[in-house]
């Protein structure tokens, strides 16, 4: 029950910040998406795919389940902004972003709420057993602190 | 037990931001801190007195205790950056952010967890009981997240 709880903050959180960032990239022309958050800083068409990307990669972080979309991390999570970025247009993008983002809306609300407590891929059991609080939703705040930060960039355009 | 586990996550993650902004401000200079995070945004000098400001409102809204700075808000939180913000040095706002977060550190070590799972003070207890996620935990994250997405503009500096 306590664990319930729990996870039920923390996925409020997390689904309060995607769609605070799906309503804002959504509201955005094609032109918009070439803007940069700050001089010679990233593109927010960059942003777009990179917490695509990063979301995606939290599916196998958790371990439960495959990315959907991985050949999307050397232009947008391994590099910052650059030409591999324009391999991909708007339209694709989005539909990455709607199907990764579906994807683990599906995982998420399969996983027993005690599964959340336990270790995540990026962790090894005997490092787990030292420091518990390195779970699976550990990492779910975490994203979601990272969605903050650069929903905080993206605002500024 | 499992209550004690979620604060503790919840609270590194508060004091790892707390402390990635904390340096952030202490490698800056008295200029630095006159320096816009965009042009036209907010002063770096303004976001200082803005999460100070708003994590000692924090006591107040978790009902643990009072507001040390209180008279920081109209300068620093219920308005944009503006003159308000100039009546006041660097300094100050050092002894302040160090005050704030000394007093916060106090307070949290001295709540038991089962207490972090009660109402806070914006909250009534009918609609409490209908929602148990609104708790003082939740506020908790909620300003670490806050902190993440001025990070994400500090940074960008």
């Amino acid at each position: 029950m306590e664990q319930q709880l729990f996870v039920t903050m923390a996925l409020q959180g997390w689904n309060t910040h995607v769609a605070r960032a799906e309503k804002y990239f959504d509201a955005l022309s094609d032109t918009d998406f070439q803007k940069t958050i700050a001089p010679g800083k990233n593109r927010i068409i960059y942003l777009y795919g990179h917490l695509t990307s990063y979301h995606d990669l939290l599916i196998e972080t958790l371990g439960i389940g495959e990315a959907l979309y991985p050949e999307l991390t050397p232009a947008f999570l391994r590099t910052p902004d650059g030409p591999g970025v324009d391999a991909y247009t708007v339209g694709e993008l989005k539909q990455y972003w709607v199907d990764v983002h579906s994807r683990l809306s599906q995982l998420f609300a399969a996983l027993p709420a005690e599964d959340w407590f336990k270790r995540h891929n990026a962790m090894t059991d005997e490092d787990f057993a030292k420091d518990p609080t390195r779970n699976r939703l550990s990492v779910l705040l975490s994203r979601t602190n990272h969605i903050a930060y650069h929903f905080g960039q993206l605002v500024l355009v």
